[in-house]
């Protein structure tokens, strides 16, 4: 039987794993032999919501080209994806981001819809194939909306997330709010965590224009968790920028009690991507009221100035 | 209230103009100011479609900047699309083709779906949405079907294209067969065209690895109404190889009866692009055994070897 791996982007997010479990558990009652896997470590968030319902974390790989086919959650962009991506047939994406760098060479199943999470789109699949989510896939599935619109505060959130999240938490038989609150909590608990930890934890690449972007969020219930260290901060920002040969990496904190970010940029392009949020570079920081969300806030913002 | 364009691609077929006309007209149930357009001449089989079901073409266009958001049907591809696709906000796209050069800097609702017509797309969304096709509105969406399978006998047509039909022509209250094979004939009358006009007809434009390829179809009842004008066509093709710096004009005429093809190939990768498909080149001309899909079956052969 023909094998198709099912999995998110690298430096995996609760939404990143989830959909990938939870996709791949849809394809297995549709009669795939699918398999979830992850491209990178598991963050504290994502593991509190495994535990809680039951679930071990996917396979760890970096190349899914011994797969016949692949399915892409949470993400298209192949700088995101597994390393050998460009050897294997893509046959679906489901997705909530935008679209770039992306490319097929025959018709698939694009499903890309602007929700705030992946999870809000999979329950309309799982209703479209009429098959009943059991209740620990319904947590995932909480999970993932909680995680990816901070408790349904983040601008990406659309009223069909606000209703996925209810009835899923009625399913999984857990109290959204508090569940969510205790989740988010988790994922913010840096006291664990390295400066290096917390670059690398929640990274994206991405083009904009010529300029090799960097943009890395962590969520902090103290953003000066993180930046008391700032100095240290800077200094392994200047490095990853050379190593990497970047233009520009944003690091953002978000203060999920607040719903706002301070950036700490690095790269040449590091005084543009203030104008970018029409306020002044000042200690080497940005400061972004009520912005939370890198998909809808940080990224176009800056693909507009670069 | 903002405006919302909707069209497909460039040298538009039966598809790409009714599934204008129609996504528009469901927009438009839904509250959206869309209006349907097009970016190219009908040609004779949609002008029977339109005329058999009372429509207009809608208004002929190359530039959609102007609107505030625009959907794109039956195609992705920018250089497909409108001239100034770039300057503007794509907010949807309804498809069944391969994803490629195409890039957003928002998140967007993308449906693609591996059916035969995006027609097929379409009438699960009118369900999705609880809206009901008025019998004229079928009428367009059978045509599309018919002709984008060939009266469903293309490789490309999928179970649920066959039902789709099916259940469309109940609605319109015509034979599928015989309104299906008076349309293809309607278009495969060729005696009202100039060799110009054959490779115009139906021409798209794709890049492959390096290559810069174009590939023309047209469907005849008898491929010797072409082939017979050989000589003139191949000064035509190269004439089209010089003036756009092409490495390959693909110039493919179908049977529609036999279902077969004969390509006439013209640029550098001539000779090469035989080997995609296992055949010799024979006086300039490539036999594509049971091959009419330039979908399915051209452009991923093609893809392959260049």
């Amino acid at each position: 039987m023909s094998k198709t791996y099912v999995f998110g982007h690298k430096n995996p997010d609760t939404d990143t794993i989830t959909s990938a479990l939870v996709y791949a558990y849809l394809k297995q009652q549709l009669g795939v032999d699918a398999e979830a896997l992850r491209l990178g470590t598991i963050n504290n968030e994502t593991a509190f919501a495994l535990e809680k319902f039951g679930f071990e974390a996917p396979r760890l790989t970096d190349t899914v080209a011994d797969a016949d086919a692949v399915i892409l959650v949470d993400h298209n962009e192949f700088q995101q994806s597994a390393n050998d991506i460009k050897d294997v047939l893509i046959t679906e994406v489901i997705d909530h981001h935008r679209i770039s760098n992306f490319e097929t060479a025959n018709p698939l199943y694009y499903r890309a819809e602007p929700v705030g999470c992946t999870a809000t789109i999979i329950n309309k699949l799982f209703k479209e194939h009429q098959i009943d989510i059991p209740a620990n896939y319904a947590g995932l599935m909480v999970s993932a909306i909680v995680s990816d619109t901070l408790l349904l505060k983040s601008p990406t959130c659309t009223p069909q997330d606000i209703v996925a999240a209810n009835e899923l938490a009625a399913k999984a038989g857990i109290d959204l709010a508090e569940y969510g609150l205790a989740m988010l909590k988790a994922g913010a608990d840096l006291s664990d965590k390295s400066l290096e930890d917390l670059l690398s934890l929640d990274a994206k690449e991405f083009v904009m224009g010529d300029a090799k972007v960097v943009i890395a969020q962590v969520n902090a219930v103290d953003v000066n968790d993180v930046l008391a260290r700032q100095a240290q901060l800077e200094e392994l920002l200047n490095n990853e920028v050379a190593t990497k040969d970047l233009d520009l990496f944003f690091f953002v904190v978000t203060d999920i009690l607040n719903n706002d970010s301070i950036a700490v940029p690095a790269g040449v392009l590091a005084t543009k991507s203030a104008l970018a949020f029409g306020v002044p570079l000042v200690n080497n920081q940005i400061v972004l009221k009520d912005i939370v969300s890198r998909k809808k806030q940080i990224v176009p913002a800056l693909t507009n100035v670069l």
